[in-house]
């Protein structure tokens, strides 16, 4: 809920965006999480929750987006915490977009359901989701906490999940070479590959707006 | 180049913004456009232009965002003028989005250049390939000329997209039936089209943040 309070001090309101900012890391980490169950645990009512909370996202960060925008109008901030601000704005497209990315995922879910999904690319997927999920909690960490080590940790950890994003894309290319009925859904599988992989990217932007807002240098 | 004078009036800066986001979404069409001559008739010079452009990109978008934040908090601009940087920064993002799609564009066309794709799947690639061009012109003009006629055009044009990528996909998927050894090299025309989706939707993108500029109404 977007407070108007003309009065509020300039200090309450960069608390209220902290905590705004905080709010739609939640709702996204849940989103994702809900995202994952329903891949490996198919749940209808999992899928729409994970549709709604995505909207939800939106929403806040049209939201967020309005009340930094008066704030930085009204207040004319100073250097660092006009760079809170600038960051969290682009840490909130960021939300968003992961968001929307585990909405994919969850449609994803959808379509392979029913399939029976070989094991090995199935590993692949579960061995990146997992990472994953660490990367966007560490990335929200590392923002709100304005923590630069774990920043700097999201860089080897998309390293590896470019690794694993090979090797799925290897054994799911194998797969539809040995099963020609796999080819059909395996297409869900390579996209699935492809939003984990998109989502660890903006969780590595993250980190490093965290570095920017923090340091001041460009990563 | 970042012009940074302190007694440049407000109209002066407004329109430096504007100068700027022209000369984004120049590169970023130029990318664009290179990109998809490298697909159709591969010239390892012009993939190296894709990605130099790209980069290009994106230092403007980080010098057009650091230029905006400076102007709305110095200069504490009212509704318009506001709505207009902060649509600006998001249609930057948009833009160095596209460009780095341009860039992965580009780099498929490196794993498709000694491959003997059949004519189908190239055909509806062609096919998006040419509307997504039109759409990113179009968005910039929709933007920077405040037209809410083309972008509620960008509506339609999306909608298209998104039939002629399911096409895409159909066929790939069949070609990879009929012949085995194409699975290989399929899944970066998987991504292609994907990529070409992914423009399009930045394009759709761009038009919705005009309306809003222009309206105030959230599209």
């Amino acid at each position: 809920m977007a407070k108007e309070h003309p009065r509020m001090s300039f200090n309450e309101r960069l608390n209220e965006l902290k905590d705004d900012m905080g709010d739609m890391g939640n709702s996204t980490l849940m989103a994702y999480k809900d995202a994952i169950s329903t891949l490996f645990d198919y749940d209808e009512e999992l899928v729409k929750k994970v549709t709604e909370t995505g909207e939800k996202i939106d929403k806040m960060s049209y939201l967020f987006e309005n009340k930094s925008m008066s704030t930085i109008a009204a207040e004319q901030p100073v250097a660092k915490d006009l760079r809170f601000i600038e960051s969290s704005l682009k840490v909130g497209s960021h939300l968003k977009r992961i968001g929307n990315l585990a909405v994919n995922i969850a449609e994803v879910a959808r379509h392979l359901k029913d399939e029976d999904v070989p094991e090995k690319p199935m590993h692949d997927i579960k061995k990146m989701a997992y990472l994953v999920e660490k990367m966007v909690s560490k990335s929200l960490d590392s923002f709100l906490n304005e923590n630069m080590d774990l920043s700097r940790e999201l860089h080897y950890d998309d390293d590896v999940i470019d690794d694993l994003f090979d090797k799925a894309l290897d054994d799911i290319t194998k797969t539809m070479f040995d099963d020609k009925d796999a080819i059909n859904y395996m297409v869900y599988l390579i996209f699935l590959a492809r939003f984990l992989e998109r989502i660890a990217d903006r969780a590595e932007s993250i980190g490093n707006r965290t570095i920017f807002m923090i340091t001041c240098e460009k990563p």
